[in-house]
Formats: C-alpha cells, sequence, structure tokens
C-alpha cells in the first residue's frame, strides 16, 4: 500500500480527507500559483494548478500516492481570489449577492516510480447567494472569516446563512471534492472507509 | 431581545445553530414523533412535527423564541428513519445506491406570551449517492456512522464519500436548513452573524 501525502497547507482539506482515509501526511507543494492565462478555462486553470502542485511533491517522495487540489470561485467572467483586505471583500460579496457563482476544484493524483503515474478530475457546482444587505455584509466582515477564503466566503463556516442552495457537490465548496477524489483514488487501488 | 431556545436533543442541530447565532439554549422537546399519516405528504409531516416540538417547549418557556425541526429522508414513497439494526442500515443504503432521494426538514419558530405567534418553513434538498457496491456497504456500516441517522448516513462524516451531488441547502441534509432558520429568524427581529 502506497503512503499517501496531501499536498496542501489547507487545514480545511486536511480536515475534510480525514473523514476519507485514516492515514496521510501533509506536504505543502512550493508551487506558486499563477493567476488564469488569458484563453485559459476555470477547468483547465484548476486541473493545471492541482497537477502541478502534486508533481511538485511527488518528485521530492518517490512511490507515494500525492493529492493535489486547486479551487478557484467564477462569477460571470471573474475569477475571484482571497480579498486583499476588507474592502475588496466587501467588493466580493456585493458581486456574489443574490445570484448564483460556480465553484471549480481540479484534483490531482500523481504517483511517480520510474514513471510518473497520474489521474486528474474537476468539480464544478454552482453556489446560490440570497441578496445580501448592507448590514449583514457589514457583521459577516467583522467575523473575519472572509479574509483568507476564496471568493471572500466559507460555507462551512459563518457563511452558511448567505447560500440559499447549491447544486453539486457541497465538499468542492469547502474545497475537496470528496466524492471524485474517492472515485481516483480507488483507480490507484486505495479503498475509502476503511478503519484507522 | 428574546432568549432563543433549540428544542432539539440532536448535537448535530447544536452545532450548526451555533454557526448562525452566538447564544441560545437547548431544551428537548418531549414530542413523541409519530409516523406518517396515510395521505399526508413530507412536507405536511415535518412542518406538523416541527410545529409541535417547538410549541410543546414554548408553553413551558413563555416569550422564549423556539425553534423546532424535524427531518426525513424520502426515497420514492419510503419515509426512512434511522435504521433498527446493521440489516435494517444496509436495507436502507442498498436503496439509496445510485439515485436520487429527497431530504425534507421542517422548521418552526415559536414563541407565546398572551398568545402564540409562529413561523414556519419547510426545505428540500434532493442528494444523489453513487452506485454503493456491497463491500462500500460493509465498511461504512462497521464505521458505526449510520444506525443514529435517519437514512442511515451522514453527509457531514464518513457519508460523505457515498454522495455525487446535491441540489439545495446541504445544511438541510445535515438536518437544520440554516438559511431558512436564518429568515425566519429575521421575521422575528433576531439579526444573525451579530458578534457573540
Amino acid at each position: 500500500v502506497r503512503k499517501v501525502i496531501l499536498a496542501s497547507a489547507s487545514p480545511r482539506r486536511s480536515e475534510l480527507l480525514k473523514l476519507v482515509i485514516p492515514e496521510f501526511e501533509v506536504v505543502p507543494s512550493d508551487f506558486d500559483e499563477d493567476s488564469m492565462r488569458p484563453g485559459e478555462t476555470p477547468e483547465q486553470h484548476v486541473l493545471q494548478a492541482a497537477l502541478e502542485k502534486a508533481r511538485e511533491v511527488a518528485r521530492k517522495r518517490r512511490c507515494a500516492l500525492v493529492i493535489g487540489a486547486d479551487t478557484v470561485v467564477v462569477v460571470d467572467v471573474d475569477v475571484l481570489g482571497k480579498p486583499r483586505d476588507e474592502d475588496d471583500a466587501r467588493r466580493m460579496l456585493h458581486m456574489l449577492s443574490g445570484r448564483g457563482h460556480f465553484v471549480y476544484t481540479g484534483l490531482a493524483v500523481v504517483t511517480r516510480d520510474d514513471e510518473e503515474c497520474c489521474a486528474t478530475g474537476c468539480e464544478r457546482t454552482e453556489v446560490r447567494f440570497r441578496p445580501l444587505p448592507h448590514d449583514l455584509i457589514d457583521r459577516y466582515i467583522a467575523t473575519g472569516e472572509p479574509m483568507d477564503k476564496a471568493g471572500a466566503y466559507a460555507i462551512q463556516g459563518r457563511g452558511c446563512v448567505l447560500v440559499e442552495s447549491i447544486e453539486g457537490c457541497y465538499f468542492n465548496v469547502v474545497g475537496l471534492p470528496l466524492y471524485r477524489l474517492s472515485r481516483l483514488l480507488e483507480e490507484f487501488g486505495v479503498e475509502v472507509l476503511v478503519p484507522g
């Protein structure tokens, strides 16, 4: 059985992965996230970034099964990253108010001995927000929660009340689509839900 | 400001409510859950049960704002409660395998001084399961997680890998639809996301 490594520094991804497999190691990748290139679709961008993150760690840790993930929030043609400051968070939340947007996560599972072997997948979830009055946005920003989150919200946190409904995988919106990841792991012979 | 009371013994509902309001008390209702009556729809059933739970506590705690909730899992015309034993859990998981089902939660907010004042709402979420091989069902049952859950799974737990996608409110599937609840609380002048 190959050792599993999560190539992400996100404590949220680590918490989620614990639901699926009992043991793994966390080795954040040094891969620098770029912004999207002209002509690149969100799917292409997150798949490439997930693959680069996983590859970077797989080169250093031979024979391990390395998981990379990359998530973006897309509203119309705008890609929202983490807000720079509270004004930027306010701008993003106004953009998301009373409408739908998409969250994309690219996943890559890479293992390398003599050759590299990889499997990738991309998950897309639509998230519909309630109309957000100014005072609700102000109170949400005051919680501090938006500041380190792509799109300036956390569905799994106090941002839950902003979200009317979703369509797709919930865990994708948190940052790690667990159903799709479990199917990728199965391709490499890793069984999910085994006792830990 | 009225005191808020959650009329539910569920630790999951309590955890979720903490995301929305900073302070509340838990007073489980003594209301006995019945099964559905002939001709009753799932909406009618969960609304009535949520209302009875909240009323029962509101009668004892005048002027408090009491939240009641009731959740059922519906696959075709069958309503799934908590499994009686592992065989019953296995039967339910086979029923849910490779298809969609619906989760309904009824919500009621009740306050009583000289008169009773109440607001209710029902949330429905579709949950689509992956095809579940026998060995996956066996491993999931071995985790012990299905035994105290309606429909024999917990989307927020290790059951996450069984769920391909959902359509609607995620927190409804966990047992307390937070967006809808926050709107009901707003009707009573309770602001969400205030500092605790």
